[in-house]
């Protein structure tokens, strides 16, 4: 057996609006966000928790269902993308956790911007335009995930993708 | 005991895009929507399945999650509401059903123009603007729904409500 000092195994943080901030917004029904009752007291109103920002260019909110299959772990960190003209937003429609991989910083991401969330059950999140970040990461089993992106009337260019080393950067939950 | 004949107890429909097409869309991943692989494989995307109508009067997409209580059945139905200037759309994030409870038509609703949907688990939906329709009708748990709806700077009037007769409309799914 050998190993090699250039692999790196990332390290999995709690997702919190406050680690995630650089990145966008976490979309949860937490105390710290405004809140009100609706419905005669049958529904309490968590009050504007992303900013979509999807209207460069001519763009419009687009809403579709992403089904993801569940991931094999460790898992090879092998490609990022970005969509510089659009915030993604992903919401689970089940309780399911997932990891949210996303790296620091504009330039094309290194082993060393990187950083990986598990989210709690109930938490989804909205990336900013330009942020970094992995392809959909569902852990236990296929789920499926309400995803607001930006659409456009004809195609253009809003997605940028960057290869990593094969096998230089792992995540095990 | 009496009865009387101006008493409507409501028939639970099935929720399927043809029978809730006057109304708005079905979101779901059913085959029949466009849908194809992106992620490597890892993700089905089901694609374009809401129209989000909030731009009108200087609207802008607004992202919140509703926690609803579950209503005690048989339910009266006393009230119905519209949102004239944008479309709004209810995600479940989790596998409970719920009911969708909308009139037909844009004159204020009476019993004889209600419809009500039960949900599979994974269904959600978006109301035109101006469909009338009942708050959140949660059956069996509190449990979250992701609300897209249409956000202002200031204040626009953009709720109009309506009460029914009391005791008039009943409801059980």
């Amino acid at each position: 057996m050998t190993s090699t000092t250039y692999v790196h195994h990332l390290r999995v943080e709690a997702l919190t609006q406050e680690a995630f901030e650089p990145f966008g917004e976490v979309i949860e029904a937490r105390e710290s966000v405004r809140h009100f009752a609706i419905n005669s007291g049958f529904a309490e109103r968590y009050h504007d928790l992303a900013r979509i920002d999807v209207a460069q260019q001519g763009g419009h909110p687009l809403v579709s269902i992403f089904r993801a299959k569940p991931r094999v772990f460790p898992m090879a960190v092998d490609t990022m993308e970005r969509h510089p003209l659009g915030s993604q937003t992903f919401i689970p429609m089940s309780q399911q956790p997932f990891l949210v991989l996303v790296a620091a910083g504009s330039a094309q991401p290194k082993a060393e911007h990187l950083r990986c969330f598990v989210t709690q059950p109930g938490q989804g999140v909205n990336y900013r335009a330009g942020v970094w970040h992995h392809p959909l990461i569902a852990m236990h089993a296929s789920c499926d995930f309400l995803v607001i992106d930006r659409g456009t009337v004809t195609f253009d260019a809003n997605c940028e993708e960057v290869s990593l080393p094969a096998g230089s950067v792992w995540v095990q939950p």
